[in-house]
């Protein structure tokens, strides 16, 4: 996070590591979760068992706010952060909140992407364990992806009654980790008693389907479900061969059952927190677990949860399948916008962002409309969150807060990063997001799932992207026709398309026209339930930079991180 | 665990999962773990903080039990179970006991292996937990191992400052699971974005140098030390390579500062069991954490332990490895011996071990007397327990009670499986044990470390093996030569033998003699701090069965685990 201004020199780990922290039980009781629920994990962490909830008296579940933003610069504009001063400045005027977030990858953390818990006064805590191992949920969920593919290819080592095509395998092994080295491998070399080889590669874990079957699975025994259904490969004779065909998703579920329950932790203002986990962006829905966000709804008024990436994505994947699967239809909308991308989006090089530009404030500004309109699309009334910079001038605020007043559009300028939703910095932006939450909303989803494929992603590109089209490749025509065939029509979609632009081109700025969205491939994901639509090369493994960041972490003699941001 | 008799047809994990368990915090109470050492897992686990434990006032720190065996059977005499069944039997006759056991590995309970948390009545608890991620330290020496290679040949790829030799690298990446298809792989393709191709293979995490490097630390800032020290290759002009080159030795401790901490659960019966670290037997020296075993030691009068396979190879590192670095020099040894292993020895085929055959008794006493008289050689006198099984006669167990009474050494049945520690079924062998720890030990080291690593090879061979002599490949003898020159001669041996034979070809049973040691290989581990001499064919990632245990592994509605063992 670059927001970095009033706190002088101090780090997100160093705010952090002064802050003090209330016992989890503390925090737990406050949020209405019966000590039988509770499972700790250390003194400020805690895993909830949702069957231990009972609902509360007289109250319904609690409404959604989903913190989304505009298409971001490549620094991001800062959504954690808001999602976490917003619920904080909630909690401060008086309404019983809960923030859903999503869990850190450790791959990135080695490598150079700063935290995943929000940053300067608005984080969740403790900052340093969440962005290491936390408890333990990502590394479950490798295991899990790993047995599965060490079944798999054990199973056509001893035989392959299946029939298994090695040459046909969708399914990669994973480990959370930027290890640029292992995209692409050949393995089970050494000769017969060594395996089969095969040409391979591995993902990042938050890139695992099961990762997405984690976050959408509405407990243990639709999680063993949906693992079962989950398709690995095909079969010499084309037929997809899936999880449950091998029998194992009970025990892929068996090393799934702890992670399954959400986990508590609290943020520096003590306001309770479901961080629990995190799937990619781009071939997954990109937001934290379904059961986070319904047990949070079971707890609170208001639940505050983020979707990754810009609104065009994020939002739209939130909307059209994660509220598929799941009560979680969103009562608000904050759209996060900063004059930064703003300015990057009317047409300013990256190094004069900090320069007042009102020309291409004004054009920019397009960009933040067109992802106002669409949330209107899905029924939902948008907020704007302006995140304040300390390179924003008071004449830049102002006129963002005219702009959107002149719209019709409900906007707070926040200074969560700097102030602190327990602070002030976080109060307009609060009550203007409580009154959206108090008012009627009318939620729809963009698309019914009956539409084709096609037609569904003719829908999204044309009615959120703005384009006038979609071109299909002969590769990705081929697998429309797989898709229908092997019965998989009626699941919703998941763009894979880049986040910087409304187009697949993440050069092309602002509230771009005329363009045709390019559908290079489609990858169908039948345990998480969508179809992947690849619009341009999506790299689910990450490589390190020439100095990363781990040269500079560190433990001192007591045991605290050292140099983790 | 083959003694199934007693409690009928009941599973180990049926009898565990009737099992009621104590709170955790309740066992720390009484083993005198003051709240703010602890960090719970759940209800029924927690670390503590070794740092934050007080000597207990007028205690000198726990005597050391070690529980080893005679050379093994395939499914193994029972160390385990011996080891907990004897803490309950302790702790039953009002001793202030304390256990230290190895943690398992994931990958071979997704195979076939029985768990290794010992069995029948004898068991620590959650023995699923346990099995499965327990608290997430494996995972941590799994990222941690893998951090560490992502980083290596993330240098490479930048621009090789270091001149690091990719053909002669000596590290590999790890997975906590039985992947015969990762042995051997090859790495880095796809092009020059994607990596430097090289030849390269998975171990299974219990082989990670890291594992045996974290249990052999003495605190967080000695693994950090230890880290650094490890040697993963080496550069083109054929100079070693280590982390602390590349700096990153901090990163590392970073992820591995909670999982030092030593794990808590119980047994069956109670007794507070410190469960830490599991390094292989044959490649490193195979006993848990030295770390968990000081623990104990502060905590407890009488602290069990054990180490991996038979007193040969276990003990012998214990002794010459592990007592080295720590004060955990043991005041009696547990020599664990079956019925079921002597017949064996004495050439009884497999399938024939359950009929009597005083003969063969007779001639397979021979393996048991030379491992007796190898704890001897350290200046201990041997305990022997005679571990029950279903299909031993009484005639048997009288005939190995008195073998013992005329030898002069100390003996007992145990029962700890089917009647538990905590009932009677150990009562005996406890009263012996107490009695040879009571008694005066001196304990010594086998060889001196000025001894050349040749020598200290030779001297393992013809006072413990009881060999004629040594020969060394062409490669060892050049590996010998690379040793001295890089300054590692000083330090000790691990030897990486079969475990079901004194010699190094495991279908020599008995006690023979007039053999040879063929050293094919040397493998400085200069983290750990030892040079493993390889006298076979060392498997460091085991496979799959045709039918994976993983098939019959699932989770019930309300996440109990069902068909694990």
């Amino acid at each position: 996070m670059s927001e970095s201004k009033a706190p002088g020199s101090m780090s997100d780990l160093e705010i952090a590591l002064k802050a003090t922290l209330r016992p989890i039980e503390e925090i737990a009781a406050e949020a209405g979760i019966p000590p039988e629920a509770l499972e700790l994990y250390g003194r400020f962490k805690a895993k909830i068992d949702p069957a231990k909830l009972t609902p509360r008296p007289g109250k319904a579940p609690g409404k959604v706010v989903l913190v989304s933003a505009m298409s971001p610069t490549p620094a991001g504009e800062g959504k954690s952060t808001t999602t976490v001063g917003l619920a904080d400045s909630l909690a401060r005027a008086g309404h019983k909140v809960m923030i859903a977030l999503r869990e850190p990858s450790l791959g990135p953390v080695l490598g150079m992407k700063g935290g995943a818990t929000g940053g300067g006064y608005s984080q969740v805590l403790p900052m340093d364990e969440i962005n290491l191992h936390f408890t333990g949920d990502f590394h479950a969920i490798t295991a899990a992806n790993n047995a599965l593919m060490a079944l798999v290819d054990n199973h056509i080592f001893q035989g392959n009654e299946l029939g298994i095509d090695p040459r046909r395998m969708t399914f990669k092994r994973v480990m959370d980790m930027n290890d640029r080295s292992l995209r692409e491998v050949v393995i089970g070399l050494g000769g017969p008693v060594q395996g089969v080889p095969r040409q391979d590669g591995f993902d990042i874990t938050v890139a695992s389907e099961i990762m997405a079957v984690f976050c959408l699975a509405r407990n243990l025994a639709d999680l063993r479900e949906r693992l079962g259904r989950i398709t690995f490969g095909y079969r010499y004779d084309r037929s997809p061969v899936t999880v449950a065909d091998l029998g194992i998703q009970g025990a892929l579920a068996l090393l799934l059952k702890d992670a399954i329950k959400p986990n508590l932790v609290q943020t520096i203002a003590g306001t309770p927190a479901l961080v629990h986990g995190g799937p990619f962006a781009n071939i997954a829905h990109g937001c934290n677990s379904l059961i986070a966000t319904e047990t949070a709804r079971q707890l609170a008024d208001i639940v505050v949860t983020e979707a990754g990436f810009g609104a065009d994505l994020g939002a739209e994947k939130f909307m059209d399948i994660k509220a598929r699967i799941g009560d979680v239809a969103p009562s608000a909308v904050v759209v996060v916008a900063t004059i930064r991308a703003l300015k990057m989006h009317g047409g300013v090089p990256r190094e004069q962002l900090t320069e007042p530009n009102a020309e291409a404030l004004a054009a920019g500004v397009e960009n933040l409309r067109r992802h106002l309109h669409n949330v209107e699309k899905f029924g939902i009334t948008p907020v704007v969150a302006i995140n304040r910079f300390g390179s924003d001038s008071a004449a830049e605020l102002d006129w963002l807060l005219d702009w959107c007043a002149r719209e019709g559009v409900q906007a707070a300028v926040a200074d969560v990063w700097g102030r602190g939703g327990g602070g002030d910095g976080g109060d307009e932006l609060a009550a203007k997001v409580a009154a959206a939450v108090a008012s009627p909303s009318s939620f729809r989803h963009l698309y019914p799932l009956e539409l084709s494929v096609e037609g569904k992603i003719r829908t999204i590109a044309q009615e959120i992207y703005g384009a006038d089209g979609v071109e299909f490749s002969v590769p990705a025509q081929r697998r429309l026709a797989d898709i229908r065939r092997n019965g998989w029509a009626g699941l919703p979609v998941c763009m894979a398309k880049t986040q910087y632009s409304f187009t697949d081109d993440a050069t092309v700025l602002g509230a771009p026209k005329g363009f045709t969205i390019h559908v290079r491939d489609l990858i169908p994901k039948t345990g998480a339930g969508f179809i992947v639509a690849l619009t341009g090369a999506v790299m689910t493994m990450p490589g390190l930079p020439k100095e990363p960041a781990a040269m500079r972490m560190d433990v001192d003699a007591d045991g605290n991180a050292v140099g983790l941001f």
